[in-house]
């Protein structure tokens, strides 16, 4: 079947997928793994722009995302899984791409500085964490993707991409194509404190979490403080717990919204039950999940294979950047 | 027989080598390739630091280093020669110690600055130049070299070679040695203007250079203007000329620096004396590296062997690297 065009997406290995990911990230990964030709990188070169002092995990969380990733209905028959750092051409094109960017341009870069903030990194930051959207842009452009799916935060990234595909196709003659975004959009999922989802906020429910484990925390979910006792009205709009219903329980959001307006449920009762709908539907995931990571020889067979895969593109992009630029 | 250490040198092709190169670099490395394992590099992706938009010569300026090096006494069987873009473990290596190096650190380096002046750059240098010297520890420490033959003025980049080395081995174990310098001492040959020996400045003469080219250089050398006839007395220090005697011409020194003080010698003999004695030196490389560079197919062979040689080495290393990093 003709694809619509070629896809690269990734994600860096720091830890557990969660409920965000998921509804947000993977299961639009499963879709798009239809229509196009798509390549999903396990970034771990990029988790090391950050994380360098602290890969004791790394290969753990490796597995775990890869096992996220195929619970999640990723099929490794469409789509080629495979971690960044078996494909050694994102780095030679990396150190290509080095030439044709200016240290004044990154430093405009916005995302760069806000990471290493978030992060409490020193103001210091290293070369390496500078450069990361090159490498980004180097993980893009070493398949050729024409498309990429992002979110609208990672616009920025994704125009430096296109300047360096522009700057070298003047400069060497046309290999690269100008990738567009997919903009995604997927409902917000809040953490459990009502902020944004994140691990270093320790506020995700993740898609490997028990039910019990579920349960606890939806149970610390805050709500509507004016609605102390079951018969007092409640206010569903802004109440994460009501959010969770809309995403995992939408057939009886009517329902919810009413009784807890009128008084009809309490909030302990509304969570427990948005915490079985929640689990009921990570549960076939978590199984497979589970049964995925018993055998992790067959994970790495399919990040070997896809690895494989990826360095057939690679290498014949490289071929074609070498030619265009008249090296060795 | 046991060798006293390992080393990494290189230069980067960006055309012909001169006579200062010869008598200082190459006829160094020529002796030092009988004590020390050596492998010598022909840097093409450090050009591109600064020469990316003009690598239509690359190509040819690779083949003629590498007979230039041979010529000069560079034997590959004794030593490994190798063009760098073709062991991707270097770019592999440097992006890993990107990581390791703040941006801080490297603008420190008066180094780049000073290239970037030198080849008139904007002071808005590009990525890949601020991190050349990532790239210059990678090339010398995925050999795990723990000897550098360098000149005085390239210690602090050896400096950040063993910072990054040191931090290396603190945060994941001990790969790297820290290696150490060979100060080579060795005659400045200046160019016959009399400034330092460049192919920018346009002073500079050839290993290639015809006897014609050779004479005519020597004849625009500037003399002692005080010198106007031969029976003037001339005053041979601080004379390029003289210099090329002290060079090449060594046994008739005390004879001619005599008879150019008492007039007994003009300038033009003198130049034409000088000229014919750096001819006589040359000849026979000159003729060995047109022999070379007739057969290009083996000098190919002799660079892929190399390769080949360098990845045995590079390999080994990078096992080492993802080993104490704990990587995938």
């Amino acid at each position: 079947m003709k694809k619509k065009g070629r896809i690269l997406s990734g994600s860096r290995p720091t830890g557990n997928m969660h409920i965000g990911h998921l509804m947000g990230i993977l299961q639009n990964w499963a879709k798009l793994q239809k229509d196009y030709e798509t390549f999903f990188e396990i970034a771990d070169w990029h988790a090391l722009t950050t994380y360098y002092q602290d890969t004791e995990k790394l290969k753990e969380n490796i597995y775990s995302m890869v096992a996220d990733w195929i619970a999640s209905g990723i099929n490794p028959e469409d789509a080629t899984l495979f971690v960044q750092s078996d494909v050694k051409e994102h780095a030679e094109l990396h150190l290509l791409f080095s030439m044709l960017i200016t240290v004044q341009r990154l430093n405009r870069n916005p995302t760069v500085k806000e990471m290493a903030k978030s992060l409490h990194l020193p103001q210091n930051i290293s070369y390496g964490l500078l450069g990361y959207p090159i490498l980004q842009s180097a993980d893009i452009l070493v398949y050729r993707a024409d498309i990429v799916p992002i979110g609208e935060d990672q616009l920025p990234h994704l125009e430096l991409t296109r300047e360096i595909a522009r700057r070298f196709n003047n400069l060497y003659g046309k290999v690269f194509p100008e990738p567009k975004p997919i903009l995604t959009s997927f409902p917000r999922i809040p953490g459990i404190d009502g902020k944004r989802m994140a691990k270093s906020l320790g506020n995700a429910i993740y898609i490997r979490d028990s039910a019990q484990e579920i349960e606890k925390k939806v149970m610390q979910c805050f709500t509507d403080p004016k609605k102390i006792r079951k018969s007092d009205p409640g206010h569903p709009d802004g109440c994460v717990v009501f959010t969770y219903h809309k995403i995992f329980n939408s057939d009886n959001v009517p329902e919810i919204q009413e009784n807890c307006k009128n008084g009809k449920i309490g909030c302990v009762e509304c969570k427990k039950n948005a915490a079985k709908k929640i689990n009921e539907y990570l549960l076939p995931i978590r199984e497979k999940r589970e049964k995925l990571l018993a055998k992790k020889e067959t994970l790495k067979e399919i990040l070997m294979d896809g690895a494989s895969k990826a360095r057939n593109e690679t290498r014949k992009t490289m071929t074609l950047v070498r030619e265009a630029m008249k090296l060795w």
